[in-house]
């Protein structure tokens, strides 16, 4: 409600009530986080030459919201995104363990081979784990739009512009020859 | 080889012709069945109103085939058909022992609540079994725009008309809403 108002507000005034509102609404969004997004959108990107294409669910609150066309034009840019920088999972909490250990372990051998001193190796360890969630989790990659925004805080973006929590809650991807062989 | 050549000829010739070329095409299209199908094209639906989305990819033996109309045309219609008639496998044989096995109890349970004889009730399960399969394996499915037709046979005339081994390497089908919850 007082993120709605202060919208209605800032339509039309000054940038300095524009961050005041984005600050207020990035707070806001935060707090719609937990709420449920039962309503939402498929949406789907066929890159030219159709030799690759992903398809997404977005959700939200209502109906309603899935209509407008903020929301409408966060689900293609979401799904041009995930056909851009291939991203394996949505949320840092969704990196498997195994697949962390493997990156641990391939990155704790890095740092060694590079003689980087002993008891330095864990926190460079943890540096580039950090850059590998930015590679494989959607939500902490940068929007190739606007590479300076993570995905997390586009979406945050648009939960404080339209007042409802957006989640993304799964993707496909597939590109000609990459599936796995059938016997 | 032989079947462009009967392609060639049948062209506006009478339909006998072509029926003669069907079989021909068909006997053809077996032959084909086993050849690598590396290239291919991705191709969505998504139905009026974005609550439900289907990504697919087919595959073929050249990418001068991937861009032909004709193979177009049925990656469409896969797609569609996917939309609307929701399989859950391909092929018969990518339906896991599991499912299979919850199926023919179910069906056998079904069988012996009806009251029939003990002894029929096997034949009753596999009859019902293949009944199960049209409607979980794509390939078994009648074809949404013909169902007189099964996609099997509508992929074998393609794979007779394009003189290419055609297939289908997976799909992805998203309903707003049925996604298994994320905690």
């Amino acid at each position: 409600m007082e993120c709605k108002a202060a919208l209605v507000e800032a339509k039309g005034s000054l940038p300095e009530a524009e961050i005041v509102l984005r600050k207020k609404g990035h707070a806001s969004a935060d707090k719609k986080a937990g709420r449920a997004t039962k309503q939402g959108v498929i949406g789907s990107y066929i890159h030219p030459g159709a030799q690759l294409g992903v398809l997404i669910e977005v959700n939200c609150e209502s109906d309603f919201v899935a209509r407008t066309e903020d929301f409408q034009a966060l689900v293609h840019d979401l799904a041009m995104q995930v056909a851009a920088a291939d991203p394996k999972f949505i949320r840092k909490e969704d990196v498997t363990e195994a697949v962390l250990a493997r990156e641990r372990d391939i990155q704790r051998a890095r740092a060694l081979a590079e003689g980087k001193p002993e008891k330095m190796v864990d926190k460079i360890v943890e540096g580039r784990m950090n850059k590998f969630y930015e590679e494989v989790c959607l939500m902490e990659q940068p929007f190739i739009k606007e590479n300076t925004t993570t995905i997390a805080d586009l979406i945050k973006s648009k939960i404080a512009k339209l007042g409802e929590n957006i989640s993304v809650s799964r993707f496909a991807r597939f590109k000609v020859g990459d599936a796995a062989p059938t016997e």
